[in-house]
């Protein structure tokens, strides 16, 4: 145990024996370094993983306090480690049969791939539609069609801009969502058989692709906090002919887990040492916690990328325009094939929801939407980690993500999550159980739960529910 | 020759010696069968193929007139009789450098795959947008996701109803544009290595799906006037393992034929006979002209389907709304796993889109716009089929399609279209030749041209200077 984590150890037992309550403020840097003496970075090094853990949380200016729903330690799930020998995918007929069940407009949603639809904007931006087919030349709907809508191309290389990154307008191609992106991204650098890299546990989606491609898995787990296992990672491109790798950098799915900087780095040496392209799904990128002192917009590996071989995917769909299908691919040395492949395939996204988007980005307040939200989603976490305090078993492991909605669950090991799913479904519940993100199947006791949709009464008593049924199981 | 081609080609014989002149009637059935002794039937083939030559055009209630370009006769294309081994497909290199040069907003359009976009009601379907949006509840925008939006899928469906067909709303899918519904309904049917039946000429774009499925394609040839050979499919039916087809049966592109009633249903008994799967890639339904007598709405082989064995892929890209990218199958028994990939690809197509045609189909007077646009469409056909007599060499032949937008030329066999299109294109003229049609890069000598713009004098002055490139070739 190193200092810091010895020093995290003495604050997390106090909040855990209520010596310091939820409320109070700790020890500031300044007097913990001289009462203990140690460095002021292993103070700060020490409350990061606080922070981490959700005990602690930091405000402006006035240090760190202990979290409401710190009365109880929720340890972090465990890293899964069992390394398995690559695998072909065959994951999407369950994948469908749990999406399918999840249709229901009356069920508690707590399975959603999206946050809640009153989180979002929708009467603005139907403004910023009207506007945009006003001034939209009709030539437009045909010229447009190969390379995107160029004021809402412009719109995306201005943020990346302002995030501190310079990507050329040439590189992007604006997709029907992320999803089109990785695909087109995906099958431009692998042939059927191939291998690729991706995580443990992944998005579904990922996997879905990948089978629908035939190209066959080599699972890298992935770090509840710190993201990929880049040492695993390292043995596995040593050892195998791993064509690419699909990798969510940042509030990864379903982990929650962000790469640090200094990771990044790391990972992106890797891809050149081996000249791996590296799809990097970031369709998170906007849904970042800033509530706290030291914030800054996470970059992503494609920051760094210098050779091209990153093709990084975002997306509208879960920060401002669910159902606009917007996304976008900044594909480096793969641009060229990226576009053909697009226009034998779907030709173009839909022009209207392009023009829409590209004035509510200059137009709408697009940043002050991302801080309603973004406050909006810690909020909502807050409340389902104080529910899963309250509600399930001692035992129960669980994510504290630094943004996005998804919480993952490590529950008793003895409970089935795909049977937990159904019962929850008879109960009116819906949640994303653990197989679906793997390609072995494995994650058998382990559940996403989407904290999405803005926190009622109805949350609190599924909550209490599931809880019911995890300790009846 | 049969009876009835020798009387049309006495007839048409009085047309190109000007004993009949332009604007003026032609016998009336009763007349002619009395005068020449034959059965009304027998002048009633006759007077229709030589409406089908663009010699004599019928008016409701008056009877047939010489038309006014018919002053000197264009023969109809050959068809390309050759036969061809199976082959693998690689025509996506010139297609893309083909289309890449057509790309610049001041070129004549004759390479154009739409038509101009001032032929839209743009403004109209911008104002459905804002009152569909309005109307949307924003729960809409996720769980429409799977489906598509219901109240677009109950519009098409109601189309469907009025052109006399039943087509359950469950097997609808709505997709980004028919491109996609194409690309998913033979991905579904296929594997990397199969036989796919399609036509030659056929649309490049079939090609390029083909290319990158990695199919290898079995061309059947296409009579301008009758649709493709159903002996020769028939005949390679039973000698080839083919796994799909991909034909339009209605206007076809690029010749614009189309298939009799009883050439569907003998197309039909062929697919049940063999269990073949069909795209019927029917994106030109809606342009048929409709000026004529005897009009009603022509119906796809579709209607005949009680099998499921038929995949119809409509659009509303090329008679209402480019740009906005929505088209849609309707699968028979391939609709769950055609979902499916969908769900795995795209996800959906963009939720405004399809609120704003829904409005529009409902409210918009779609089939006013519609008679606008096949009037037009019409009349532009006149023009160009007119300055190919006054500029193109004596011995070009072209097609006289009843709808569409597109003319296919055969040229004297000496013309090097490749070429031709460098040199229009030098001349800001843009077309379309003939190889890029093609599993075989057959067609040297043919070019597709697009009437699909208004005729202005620049129209004009682009058919003079081709008609002057060919004569120095």
């Amino acid at each position: 145990m190193k200092r810091y984590e010895r020093f995290a150890a003495e604050i997390s037992n106090l909040i855990r024996t209520g010596i310091l309550a939820p409320g109070e403020r700790v020890p500031s840097v300044r007097q913990a370094s001289k009462a203990h003496g140690i460095s002021p970075s292993t103070v700060f090094q020490a409350y990061y993983l606080l922070e981490n853990q959700g005990l602690i949380s930091a405000r402006p200016r006035s240090g760190y306090f202990v979290r409401d729903n710190a009365s109880r330690i929720l340890d972090e799930p465990h890293v899964a480690l069992q390394q398995q020998a690559p695998s072909d995918v065959a994951v999407s007929e369950l994948v469908f049969s749990v999406l399918g069940s999840l249709r229901d407009n009356d069920t508690v949603p707590f399975g959603s791939a999206f946050p809640s639809p009153e989180l979002f904007p929708l009467a603005r931006l139907a403004t910023s539609m009207t506007r945009g087919l006003r001034q939209l030349s009709s030539h437009a709907v045909i010229s447009d069609m190969t390379t995107g809508h160029p004021d809402l191309c412009r719109q995306i290389a201005q943020r990346y801009m302002v995030n501190g990154m310079q990507l050329p307008t040439e590189e992007l191609v604006i997709t029907n969502g992320a999803m089109e992106a990785l695909n087109l991204g995906l099958q431009c650098v692998t042939q059927p058989g191939d291998l690729v890299a991706i995580e443990a546990p992944a998005f579904y989606a990922t996997l879905q692709v990948l089978e629908r491609l035939k190209l066959r898995a080599v699972e890298i787990p992935v770090h509840p906090r710190d993201g990929i296992d880049l040492e695993v990672l390292e043995n596995r491109l040593e050892t195998l002919p791993i064509k690419a790798c699909w990798f969510m950098s940042h509030l990864q799915n379903p982990l929650g887990a962000s790469l640090s900087d200094a990771r990044k780095a790391q990972l992106y040496a890797l891809l050149c040492r081996h000249q791996l392209p590296m799809l990097e799904d970031d369709v998170y990128a906007e849904l970042y916690f800033d509530q706290r002192a030291e914030v800054s917009p996470p970059q992503p590996v494609k920051a760094l990328d210098v050779e091209g071989l990153v093709m990084h995917c975002g997306s509208f769909s879960k920060c401002l325009a669910p159902g606009y299908r917007v996304g976008w691919i900044s594909a480096g040395r793969h641009t060229r094939e990226i576009s053909r492949l697009k226009l034998m395939t779907t030709i173009s996204p839909s022009l209207p929801a392009q023009v829409a988007l590209a004035d509510y980005l200059q137009n709408g307040g697009y940043d002050r939407h991302l801080r309603k939200l973004r406050l909006a989603l810690e909020t909502q976490q807050t409340a389902m980690l104080a529910a899963i305090d309250r509600y399930f078993p001692e035992d129960t492991r669980v994510t504290h993500p630094h943004g996005g909605y998804f919480l993952w669950c490590e529950l008793p090991e003895h409970i089935d999550s795909l049977a937990l799913f159904q019962q929850a479904l008879a109960h009116g519940i819906s949640l994303a159980p653990g197989p679906i993100f793997s390609a072995t199947q494995g994650f058998k006791h382990c559940i996403r739960l989407s904290y999405g949709h803005p926190w009622d009464a109805a949350s609190e008593r599924a909550m209490q529910t599931l809880g019911e049924l995890l300790k009846a199981a």
